[in-house]
């Protein structure tokens, strides 16, 4: 059953180059009866922040046991360590550049490895391309069952390159957060969970602002929008979202990541 | 073998975003044997007469038993219903907006329920992405041999949403077309169909307008187009299209979906 | 085992259309059990050259037996020619239109067969996709274990197209080559090979010139690089790739395929 196991692949290779198809290629050259899922391979190049928040939002829905190998990796070649990440649940295989951010915030973690054994790579390392040489293959002997602990040295989970995402700043009556992400959809996802909205009380009347514009409360759906009115949803991520209904909101107004949106007790 | 069957994909999620990774992933978790296929996922976000024409180019040319998901989706949340799709030889499940108008059209209809079977969706849905939480697990479920029909409720066929796709209309001499769908290469697909070309003779000599051009009759192929001449060709769809030979007519032109193309008897 | 066998695609097909799906289902319809891998599928529309280019990083990388179909075809429904190859590895299925060039360089071929039996296309085959109708079909069949050789007429291997890639041109001091390829990072791919600057010694001082800029020497990896620095590195491919760290080299200094870069013994 090892051998059928699920790697999944989150990438900022884009579908206009090679890249892809040179890691499918390595991972498959070494464990041929994998079975290999493209999870994203337009990630803007070099944005970690957004491979790790899309990391955040599909890593969770996959079967226990699936390998996650994300590549976003601006630093290859330089000094940032390549890791083996294994959880209760599932494998991660990346760079130790922050991608990887909320899992160590949620999940239970058994074991952080640097990818230091190089009998596990291709026979040929080069600078610039670690997704084929190192991640890949990596990941094709973990679906071989080799153990994580095999592949390198233990590293300090204390000591692992955390992002830098902004948490919402918090007083008696107001949550002042940001756009943290835009989706395809031109829809912001801001940096607000569920979590933090409990200083609110259900009953209570709330305000969310951003630009100079003002919406009321939180709707269900999507589909709850009037034509051109912005709206508040909770997003599919947990986070919430603002929307324009079938229209990009992001591009309307002009609105991207850093974005500021406050959320304030009161009409 | 029922665990094995294929699953083909068809959204508007796009590549830059994690919905694509998570629908699969929620797939997976329920069948972790099924076979997945990414058909298409760049079409125009919520552009349904899109998705609905490229299904029709594209279903029938998977095996039988293959189940189509197609979720292009702008009412999710909302009033539409969610639905399974038996045919003679196929499954589909989406939303119930149109995007199964050709399907309609064309196959043998063996049953449509309506997804009101929670068991076979995730725990917990959500009000914006039933990609994931409803329309991928049934699928799932169907791949394990679950009958369509457990799904939900029985759906009346003749109730079920249709597209909107105009016809072309036809008078004595000629017939009023129009641009229905551009592809990647620029070409312009129109919507007639080899069966109305009928009314003319095949000796007969037969003028196609558009813009202010026109052309003479039809060709076998891309390639018997001289350099910056527009020729109308039978497309793989089995449409008529309009093409500019290794060059996008559509953008040279500015023609865009909803041209007018007439086709006239005489020179 | 044969039921099993990797089919890889590389197309200009893009994931708007119908047209990778179709050509998907058309596989799986004759051999539902093999293991389709995508490798690009947004190569610039007809661009033959970048096909044949990452065709040439990626095929190596994939396990022996892998069957490559390569559909970048403006001539598709002219006279070029549709053909199979097989190499002392793999197979590759495609037009004749010079896309296997870097697989005729390099690999020791078995033979070389012009796809003219009817019997492994589809049994309608349009003049527009041969993707769908003759590569796809044709590749399955091979996936079956069909001896390439059943395909149909032996090609000349000499006769076969080759491309148009430009080598540098070399005089005693100086290397005068070009970019040919520009990666989704904006990295600029050259076509100077390692083997070719064995002509400067090691020790030796070398000037690399693009546009009105001077660079010295070659470095490790992109990481290497200052801020707003032009950096010389072994791309992948084993190509020299000009690079500036974390940024669109081609986008910042406005450069492309075609543009000079000379590369000379001293400072």
């Amino acid at each position: 059953m090892e051998m059928h196991r699920i790697i999944s692949l989150l990438t900022d290779f884009g579908w206009t180059d090679g890249h892809v198809g040179a890691m499918k290629g390595a991972i498959l050259s070494i464990n041929p009866l994998c079975h290999i899922v493209d999870v994203a391979h337009e990630i803007p190049p070099h944005d970690v922040i957004a491979a790790a928040f899309i990391l955040g939002q599909t890593y969770h829905y996959f079967p226990p046991g699936t390998i996650h190998v994300v590549v976003v990796d601006p630093g290859v070649g330089g000094t940032r360590k390549a890791m083996a990440l294994e959880t209760e649940h599932f494998f991660f295989v990346a760079p130790d550049n922050g991608v990887l951010d909320l899992v160590l915030r949620r999940e239970k973690i058994l074991g952080a490895y640097e990818l230091t054994e190089a009998k596990y790579f291709l026979p040929v390392v080069s600078q610039t391309f670690h997704g084929r040489d190192i991640f890949g293959p990596v990941a094709a002997h973990l679906s071989q069952g080799v153990p994580a602990r095999e592949m390198g040295s233990v590293l300090n989970q204390d000591e692992l390159v955390r992002l830098d995402i902004p948490e919402p700043s918090v007083d008696a009556d107001t949550l002042q957060a940001q756009v943290i992400h835009v989706d395809r959809f031109g829809n912001l996802v801001t940096n607000v969970s569920r979590d933090m909205l409990k200083m609110f009380s259900p009953s209570e009347h709330v305000t969310i602002e951003i630009g100079d514009e003002e919406l009321e409360g939180f709707r269900r759906s999507y589909s709850e929008g009037q034509q051109d009115e912005i709206i508040a949803v909770w997003g599919s991520g947990d986070f919430l979202e603002l929307s324009l209904r079938e229209k990009s909101l992001s591009r309307e107004r002009g609105w991207a990541r850093g974005e500021p949106v406050r959320i304030r007790r009161g009409a």
